[in-house]
């Protein structure tokens, strides 16, 4: 008798629980077309809850390479970031800089995920090591459920309440908060926020709302304006607010696009920056130290994300404890210091 | 009797053609470091000789995908170019959304190709449907060699004299030329050229010099500078042509990156572009519309060639002829037009 082959679960058995032909089976864990979404769903789970050993046939890593990692973008607003998007670009360039110099190749999923099929289907249908899923994407409660799973993953993103998988990211609260106060003791009063409603950019908000209440400086609601994580977004969102009248005099920014966008929308109504209104982002990407004004940023240590996440999914005695990057302000042009 | 079965070659074949052990095969084929080079490299030779199947045991797309394409980032320069390079990137971030388009994982791998046995390791330890090369690495007479092999692959980059492997690139010769002529009909005299020895930009340099005999401009090679595509390396190659004392009212640079390098160098003497000094870019990269003064530059069409890429390596029927995308002179600040 064999242990090994007694635990192993086959596509006939899975089949004989979901009451469908192998080929059904076979079909929905290669998310075919034909099968529906609800079959799927069902089949996927299955599939987990019988530890089924979808890799049995196969080498973990490719000929020639150490191992292997996919990375899964993220699905925001509705729809999946284009990989274009140069912040996430750039993170997947520190990833695979970080799996490179470990002789590893990296695979990106085409799939955006938009519910725990999308995640399961990630996980089980790689080759990979392992999964570093870029954002929480709004499935916190799904990634919740996926890590009583034995998918080996870890997440790009905020440290949330009641979270029971891995996330590595910068220490967004403190990130807001040190944006906003680098602003207040440049002597602004009438600081504006412009973020998204993802988790990372909730925590900025909020860190820019205690830095306020800190500085001693009433927060205005009229202020907070919510914009996704691109330029053309916080463009409209900013030349809205000056539209309709209402005036600041800084803007911390929930991410370089932002920052970047804020700036168009500010030129466009004949306010320069820094002299009328100061402007802070959020990342230090390239774009940050090309710009004219060049920004002044909470930079993110996208280098050491990027080691930490190929670690967390290459290495068995890797922690799996959740690590808030420390964040570092880079003083530059657009905040007038 | 199973002609497939019969056509396979095994390890024991290679091994006893190679005189050396099985498991030296198998080492070799994982690119194991305890595996002299040159022992390597006669066995990958072997192997792609006798049309050695590494794959037959592995699906060709991960499940879930409907074919998997890996990418292979160049080697320029005497070392591998960082995943960060910002053309690149963009590059690889057009293959993958035409990949995405099409249900395909795309893989990138951790090697960079200095030699021939980095392009068959790359080619034929990838569990890939096919292989894209950006750019040519210097490896032009390996690449011929490379297409005497069944390995499926197509190069990004300049479509050279005798070439028998299928190229997609942007058709540089006329880019140069295009990018210079609008500089010429803006009536400027002194045009300099910056750029690589790679064979894309070398090809852009022929059309800055066929551009300036049209013009009836006498060509000056001081004023024909190298850089490699990067800003710093153009920003010390103009530094040096300003502090030797060299004069121009224009520059076509190889690169938006050699550009912007460039802009950098000339303000750090005191000139502003465009009013003393003109500068046309090449890539048009997000970065070129927003730096200030935003570059005029030669648009190269990275989505057409993400999806001809992707097609080339994943359709059966793609074309194996090359193609010289055409580009797009794309007028804004920097120029001075």
């Amino acid at each position: 008798m064999n242990d090994q082959t007694n635990s192993k679960t086959t596509l006939e058995q899975i089949a004989k629980l979901a009451g469908v032909s192998i080929s059904t089976v076979s079909r929905a864990l290669n998310d075919h077309p034909l099968i529906s979404r609800s079959t799927k769903e069902r089949i996927w789970a299955l599939a987990h809850e019988q530890d089924y050993t979808f890799r049995q046939a196969m080498p973990t890593a490719p000929i020639g390479a150490e191992g292997s990692i996919a990375i899964v973008m993220p699905y925001f607003h509705g729809r999946p970031l284009p990989l274009s998007h140069p912040f996430f670009l750039e993170l997947l360039a520190s990833i695979g800089e970080a799996a490179r110099a470990r002789s590893c190749d990296f695979t990106v999923s085409h799939v955006a995920p938009a519910s725990y099929g999308d995640l399961v289907l990630a996980t089980t249908t790689s080759r990979a090591s392992g999964v570093i899923f870029l954002g929480q994407s709004a499935l916190h409660r799904e990634l919740n459920k996926l890590a009583e799973t034995p998918a080996r993953f870890v997440v790009w993103g905020a440290n949330l309440p009641g979270q029971s998988y891995r996330t590595i990211g910068s220490d967004n609260l403190m990130g807001g908060r040190r944006a906003t106060m680098h602003l207040a003791r440049l002597g602004r009063k009438a600081i504006a926020f412009v973020g998204g409603t993802d988790p990372e950019a909730m925590q900025r908000r909020r860190g820019y709302l205690d830095a306020l209440k800190q500085a001693g400086i009433a927060s205005n609601p009229d202020l907070v304006c919510e914009a996704e994580f691109e330029l053309e977004s916080a463009e409209a969102a900013v030349g809205s607010l000056l539209r309709r009248g209402i005036t600041f005099d800084a803007v911390v920014a929930g991410s370089d696009l932002t920052a970047l966008g804020a700036i168009r929308a500010l030129r466009d109504r004949g306010l320069s920056v820094p002299q009328d209104v100061s402007v802070v982002g959020y990342d230090d990407m390239l774009l940050a130290r090309l710009s004219t004004p060049a920004l002044t940023t909470i930079r993110q240590d996208t280098q050491e994300a990027g080691r930490l996440l190929v670690s967390s999914v290459l290495d068995q005695h890797a922690s799996d404890q959740s690590r808030r990057l420390s964040t570092e302000l880079v003083v530059r042009e657009s905040c007038g210091a």
